[in-house]
This record gives structure tokens, C-alpha cells and sequence, in this order.
């Protein structure tokens, strides 16, 4: 797959702007789109997550591109539902190798979701480009959302509809993500980044946590452009991830 | 049809990865879809019934294999549905011989199921595949699933809507389900195995009192690849369903 | 029209399967879609009318087929729905003269069927098929559905939506039915059978006067094959539909 | 427009079998489209209104054909909606000069209906036929669809829409339609006729006070083939409309 | 982009025929869309703003047009929706050099707008037409539409959805507008004019706090059709928008 490297990935995830709004988790320098492609590019990041706008209007072609092909604001309350907001057509033509989904696993509206992306995956696959899932249990029925059988149905659920790769949350120990790991089978996992950690160290402890159970590496986002030293933040994920280092060795390069 | 043996049919489902999660049905090497298909091969099942997902990364072309074409999580609350994940397309460009589909009759999104079967089955007749309807009857209208009425309900409505094989719930006792089977008619019955039984000889005993009543066979998953010998129980099945056995006889595939 | 003979039309319905089940309308006998072919045969029934799956695994093509190309089950509560099963284009592949499709006049979701029956009536005339309308005024909204207006409501909503044809049920007597025949304007119009009537008398009483208010002739089901002489109620109803003939002469038919 | 003559127009409309039943609005002779066929030819109106099912078994090809595309029964309660039942392909292929679509504006589905005729807007466009927005508010949020304001509205929404003429409700004063006629701006203004008026004087007077105001013309049904001297009324409708006539003039027709 | 001029827009708007009724927004003189287009003419306008039915009838080709392709009425309660009633191709065939469509950030149908507008972007794009969003965030979660965060996360959904502009409220200060511009990254803002201001200087001034926020223009209607001296206000707001002039300059032009 494009989007790794020696069989690992880090990605670059940029759609909090739709997500999330840009007041809570962007400042001045995040806010712009050339900044994160600058991260991109100097921090070796094996992919970079746009929506099609971002990508229509600010990519350059110099790192693998995955567009986020449907996405939903945090505004409505209800039954989270998120629908395709880019063809698998136009993601080819700004230059996607892959095309990412988000379904709600557990939603009233699961079954819209697995069906869209179910046509999705066929289509990107017809045009030769890999489909990963992001699979996130939420709504009423789904009480918490990183328990250890939830984050593996989560995983299963992206093997059972067609991902390539699926983006799941950290169920907190990696015993229990090893689980999710093998749950997915061949498909290719990706620990979600999640809201900034408390510290550098907490938080490439769950990276290596993710790694150590066989994952294929991580898809972040606010922990690297968030991050006062974002290159030395990417840096360190890289020894993590593509070194196999440990947390310690990793941690030195914040200290260069 | 090509998934049956002698007109008889043993399926061996593993979509349970979906419809229930990893950690409720597998065990470490139930998970593993190669596992599964190992036993399919060696027990001599007559198809394979999996997600497009798993087909796609995982079937290597030894035994039939029917897609099973939509499908849903456990979580969602309320009335159930269960949309199309897989196109007929794919699952003939898969390799399938066959789809599936899952009707959840007396839902209040029924008619939704019911058209889209209908479709799919159209497009499965003309693209040369037969078309299995798993028919449940579920939802708030529903008050026991394996009555005999709606047992034979389930069946008849596979045939009114044109499906060449039905997977349905056992109702009990083999002169109740022959009622079922009468009301199939030319449509090939399977009985869906259902959780995992408390002893081989009872779930023997319902499978000899489902092919007693006239059905084709039974489309079992947890009662074999949860199984401690799921060969043996394989081997079972056979003669109970190819061979015309008694459960006595079948039962001593366990003692060698 | 090519399921009618002389202008008249005895037809044979049997998508009983589906709308209530195999254990509330049929015997041993009844459910079998061969068993009723042979009585439509022998009966000379002008037409013999069928789901999709019934059609594709029995009709041998003696009989003008005409296939009900929508359909629910007898479980769902809440307001009435019934969706297309069968595309027109596959229901003439199967040999079908003429297509029925059910709307359910008041019902909540009346805008969905009148616009697919609009849809279908007109691929219909273009592949020279005909459309015929089951009119079941039904829902909440509707208090009684075979008062006279009612039914004149439903036989006129057939000729306005572009119906050949047109199922309803009777008023209960002949001098209202009357006005739905003329609501129908150049529709022809059909009784609708309904369950078994305690008497032949009774139910014959009933054909009588709806072919003396003007109508076609009658769609009919249970009355004819859960009669113990099914052909004997046949040539009573020729007597009475096709050759005018009063009650008592019918009658005579079941005393040979 | 081939629907006015010298700019201004009488249609005669009779889409009421659908929208009202027929027990309310017909009598014996009203209910047979050739009878108002009759009315149409003999009282020179300058179109006539139909339902396609109408106009395909009736049509003879004499006035010009406006095919009513959507349409409901009075049945459903709940918050309006009439969705499309004859193809603008169709319509034509009958002999359409125009298809008229109701929008209920304010309806919660008023989206859905303002959707589904801007689609056909423009496929009547492309195929050469005019689209008439028959434009009722209704609804829980409508208090009263007679309003100025609100019939201004609906004007209003039908040039926005893309209509050629709206058919819309008289608000009782000739000086209050005059701004809903001017809300219209080029769009052709014709005044619903409505149930039948207390007396001749009475509809005249409301029909010149339409004139007045600067509409074009009127589609009236019940007003005229309710009337026991239905062509007298289209002669004397003839002069206010087309001949710029006082209803004093006009009410002579009656007494020839 | 073909309707700005030297980088910045003044676009009339005029499509509050549609979304809010003529008796509320019109008198005798702006009722009339020849009217608007003689002020937007003469008052050098950047391009103006129509739904197509006002297009079709009235646009005569001088000024670069913008076609509204959804919209809704004040009428219906509930969560808002608007759907598309103007297709692409018939915008570009009516003269189109953008479309416009609107999306209710936040309201329980957000996912259908956001879908529906991201076909539409690419169909623009793919006609070579530019896609303005006009992106209000309302519904039961939106508690306040003008504040700073809220306008900000409106102007990034619409940079994440592919627009090539936004329309979006001031949020009553240059300083927090900034960051709505800021957060739209390379689409061009405009601001939404919204209700008559209560003083010229009033609203020069929202417009000159625009401006120095870096947004590219004002997309007005009311403040300046329902002004009594259109061609002055046009005349200010080119100083202020185009020349960067003070508003103390741009009143005198109020002053000749």
C-alpha cells in the first residue's frame, strides 16, 4: 500500500477543521493547511488525511494523499451519521491513494454507513485505490467506546466490510489491543491519534503499546501539530513506529 | 446448485465476526479466517459463507463460497435492517457462486429488505449465481421467532420473493419443521445452526430432525468452529446429512 | 386484455404465501403452487396470479400469468408499506401479461406507492404489459375500508393513476358497488375474493352483485382453493361471470 | 403558451377523483371524463387538466392536455406531501402540453416536492412542454393558506422555482391578489376555482377581481361541472376572462 | 473567479423571494427582478444572485450570475433543509458562471446537505462553474449563529467541502472575524448582509470590519435594495470594498 513504509504507517490527519471546528483545536499556525503538509514532508509521514477541499486546494503531490470521503460536523446531537461528501472519483483525479470512511458502528444509522462505504470500497478498489475505515462505536447503544470487545468488533467490522486498513481508538493496554489486532485479520491497523496527551511520554507509551500488539502504526494528528516540536514529536513516532524502539530511545530526540 | 453435494448441502457461516463481534464467538483461532477455511476444506463442507471482506483477503477458490451480500452489528437498538454491503458484481467478480442476504421479516423496515432481495436476486439470476435469503422474522411485532407459523412463514416468503435457498431457524421438533419445508416448496431449506449446542447428540438430534422433515441441510458456523474436534463434528454432520444416518451412528465419529 | 375472455376475468390469486403466511390460509394441499396451477387449469381461471419466486419455480405457462410485483407480510405494525419485489422488465422475462402492484390508499406512506406504481405502470405499458392496481384503502386514517365511498374512492384513485385494472373489495352490496364500477370509468374492475364465505351461496350472492353493478370479474383465492371443490366453485363462478347466469343455476354446479 | 388564447386562459381542471374521491365532488355525469371532455370542447376552454391514468384512456386530442404529474388522496393525515406519478417523458407521449406539479409549501416536506419539481421544470423545458406549479401552503405551520402574504408567497415560490404559471388561491380581494400577481412577476397567475361558490354572482365577482388584479386566467372544475348549465358558466366565465366583460354582462349568459 | 474584480466581490443577492417571502422583504419596486438588475447594472455590482426560475425569466446576460440551486421558504418548523431544485447543467445552460447552495451547519439533515453539495462541487467543477457555499449553522443544536467560533467553524466546512467561496454572518467585530477568514484558508469570504441596517454607517461599518479581517467581499440584498438610494449605497460599498477607503469616505457618496 502506498501509504506505508517497510510495512509501517504514520499518517498525517487533518480533518479536525470538519470535525471538530477550528476554534477547539486549531491556533494560528495549525489553522493553515501549508503548515501541516510543511509537517508532513520534514517529519517523513508516510500519508496525509485531507478532506477533498483541503486537498483540492493546498496539496502538492509530495506525500501519499488520502482523502476523508465523508465527514460530519460536532454540531448535531442525535444519531451520529457522517454521508460521502466526495466521490471515489474526484478523490483520484487531486491525486488520493487511498480514500478513507467513517462508520458509527452502532448508530441507528449503521446500516446507511456500511452500505455507502460498502460501495465505496468496490469502487476505489475498480480504481486501484485502497479503502481504509474509519470505524468509531458511538450513539446511544454504545457505552463505551475503547472497552477491549468494542474496539475488536470495531476492527472485525472493517475486515468483514472490505477495508484495506482500518482507524480504531486505543483500548488503554496492549494486551487487550492485541486482540483488536487479530481480530482484523489482514487488514491493516491504525491506532486514531486521539486529543493531545498529557505528556510526550504517555503518549508514545500508547504507541508503542499499539505496535507491540502488531499494529501497522498510527494515524495523528492534534499530538504532532499541536506539539511545540512537532518534527521532534514525528521524529520520535518514527522511531517507535518504523525503528521499534523503545519509548526511552524515542523520547531522546525531544532532547537534541 | 453448486453448493450442494448429492442435493445435500453442509455450509460452513462465518459472518458471525460482523453480526456479533470477535469476542463473544472466537476464540484465538476461530479469528482466523484461514482456520475456518481449513476446516471447511478438510470437513468437506459443501460452501463457505463469508463477508466480502474476508472473501476478498482471504479465499483461495478450494471449497464454494457464497457472499453473504449485507449484513449488521449487534448494537444498534431498534427496529432491525440490514443494508447491502456487497454488490452481486463483486461477488461474482469474489468468486461466489452464490449470495446471501438476511430478510428481517415483520421489521418495520421489511419492505426495505424485501426490495432490495429483490433486486439483488435479479441480478444474481441473471449474472449466473443463485440467491440465499436468510429470513428472521425480528423487530417489535415479533414475539417468538421459532414458533411454528412463523418458522413457516419465514420459508414461504423466501420462496414468494424468489430466493433458490433459505436459512432458517429450527422450530423444535422435526414435525413442525416439515411444515416449514412443505412451505418452501421447491426451494431448498437450510437450517441455521444457531449458538452453540449443549451437547454434540443435541445438536445432532436437531439436525436429524430438520433433514427428517425434507430440508437440504444446515448452514452451521459456532457448532463447528467452536468446536474442541470440529472435524469429527464435521464427519457427524456428513452422515447425518449426506448419508441418511442416525444420530447414534453419527455420534461415533467422536469416539475414534 | 390477455387475462380476460369475453371481456370478463376469473382470476386466480395465490400471493396468500406472503401477505398472511402458509399456516393461517393453506392445508397440505393448498401450499403447493402446483396444486393450484392444476386447478386453474382445469378450473379455465382467465389468469393465475403470483409472486415473483412462484412463478420462476412453477408457472409452465398455460395460464395468462400475472405477477404481483409488490408485497408485506402480515407481521409489520404501523402504517402500511409494500415496495417493488419484482422489476417489470423480469417479471416479463417470466411470462407475465400483466403486472399487480398494492397501494395502500391513506396510509402514511401512500405518496411512496402511488409514485412507484406511477413508475412501473408506465414500464409496464412500454415492455405492452398491463398494470393492474390492488387498491386497499388502509392505515390509520382509514376507518372503514369498505364503505361505499371508500371503495369508489380506491377503484377511482386506480383510473387516475393509470391502473387497466383495478382489485377492490366489495361494498357489500350491489347498488354502491355500482358507483366505484362507474368511479373506475374505462378501468376494469375486479373483486377482491377475501376469506372463505360461510356459504357457497353466500360468496356467489357477492360475485353476483358485482357483475350486476358492472365489473369485470373477480380476483379470487381462498374461496376457491381452500373449497373442498374447488372446480365445482370454478365452474360456478363462470356461471355466474362469464354466462350471466343467477345464483340458483350456479349453485347446480356443486350438486353433479 | 399553448394553453392561453389571446394571453389568457380556462382550464378546466379534473384531477378531483384523485384529490377528493369521488363521492364528494361527482355526480352521475361528472364522474365520466368524456362528459367533461364535453364541457371542455363545447365551453372553449383553453385546457384541460388530467391525471395521466385520465388522459390515457380518455384524450382525444381536441384541447390542449395539461397532465397533472403528482398528486394525493385526502386520506393521510400528517404534514402533506404528493410525490411524482407520471414521467414528463410520458406525460408528453399522451400528448402534454404542460404538467402541473403541487407544491404544499411549508409542508415538512416541502423540500422533497420543491426538489422533485425542479427536476421536472427541467426536463419539461428540455422536451418543450411548459411546467405549472400548483402551489398550496399547508401544513402545521400554515394558519391560513388565504392569507395575502401567504398566496404571495406562493406565487412568489413558483417564479423562484422556475414555474411558467402557478395556479394559487384567491385571497378575497382584488387588490390584495394584485400583489401576489405582481409577487409572480413573469409568471402566468391563474386562481384556483375551488368548491363551488354560493352562487353565480359570487364566482364571477371573485373571478373578475382576479382579472382585475392582472392575472391571466383561472382552472376551475367544480364551479363549472357542478353546475347544472355548465356550458352557460364557461360563456359567461369566457367574457370576464377573455373578453374583459363586467360579471353584470357576464351573469346574461344565464339567462338566454 | 468571474465575478470578482481586482480579487474583491460586491454580489446582489436576491433570492428572499424564496426564502422569506415578498410581503415581508419587497415593496412595489424591489418586488420587480427587472428592478434588481437595473441596480446591479448600475451600481457595477460583481455579480448577482438569482434562484433559475428568476434567471430563466429575467437574466439578461450583463452581469456575472450566481444561480441559488437550493433553497427553502420561512414556512415549515423543525430541523431546516433545503434541497436542490436547480441542477448544474441547467444552471451553466440559464448562464451560470457559480452556483450557490446552502448548508444548515449543525441541523439534524446536515449530513444530506453536506452530500448533496459535495455532488454538486464536483459537478461544477467538472462544467468549469465555481461553487459558493452559504453556510449557516442553525437547527436545535445551533444556540448561537453569530458567534465567533461558530462562524469560524462554518467557513472552514466550507474550505473541508471543496467550496471556491463562503457566504457566511459577521460576527459583529473585525478581530474574531479574522479568524473566520483565517480558518477558511484559500476561499474567498464573503459576508452574508443579512436584515436592513439601522444607519448607513452601521452597516459601511460591519462591511469595513469585514474587509480589514481579509475577506473578499459582501454578498447583500436588503441594505441595498430596500435602501432608498441603491446606487449611492453601491457606490459606498465599492469605496469600501474595492478601494479600501474609509467609512467616512464612502458616506459621502451618500452626500452628492
Amino acid at each position: 500500500m502506498p501509504f506505508l513504509r517497510k510495512g509501517k504507517g504514520i499518517l498525517l490527519a487533518y480533518d479536525q477543521g470538519l470535525e471538530h471546528g477550528t476554534s477547539k483545536d486549531f491556533n494560528d499556525k495549525s489553522v493553515d493547511p501549508d503548515y501541516i503538509l510543511e509537517i508532513a514532508e520534514k517529519g517523513k509521514f508516510t500519508g496525509v488525511i485531507f478532506q477533498k477541499g483541503v486537498a483540492e486546494k493546498y496539496y502538492k503531490g509530495k506525500i501519499p494523499l488520502i482523502i476523508k470521503v465523508n465527514g460530519k460536523t460536532s454540531l448535531p446531537k442525535g444519531e451520529p451519521i457522517a454521508s460521502q461528501i466526495c466521490s471515489v472519483k474526484q478523490a483520484k483525479a487531486l491525486g488520493a491513494k487511498a480514500v478513507g470512511y467513517t462508520i458509527y458502528l452502532g448508530s441507528a444509522h449503521e446500516n446507511l454507513m456500511l452500505h455507502e462505504f460498502g460501495r465505496i470500497q468496490q469502487e476505489a478498489h475498480e480504481m486501484g485505490l485502497a479503502a481504509i475505515a474509519w470505524i468509531y462505536p458511538r450513539g446511544e447503544s454504545v457505552v463505551n467506546d475503547t472497552a477491549p470487545e468494542i474496539v475488536a468488533y470495531a476492527a472485525r467490522a472493517g475486515l468483514e466490510a472490505g477495508a484495506d486498513a482500518v482507524k480504531i481508538k486505543y483500548t488503554g493496554d496492549s494486551n487487550s489491543f492485541r486482540w483488536a489486532v487479530r481480530s482484523a485479520g489482514a487488514v491493516k491497523v491504525f491506532m486514531s491519534g486521539g486529543p493531545k496527551a498529557p505528556t510526550d511520554e504517555a503518549f508514545l507509551t500508547q504507541v508503542k503499546g499499539v505496535m507491540d500488539a502488531g499494529a501497522t502504526g498510527l494515524a495523528v494528528g492534534r499530538n504532532v501539530w499541536q506539539h511545540e516540536r512537532p518534527l521532534e514529536m514525528a521524529a520520535a513516532l518514527r522511531e517507535v513506529i518504523m525503528n521499534g524502539q523503545t519509548v526511552e530511545t524515542a523520547l531522546k530526540k525531544f532532547t537534541r
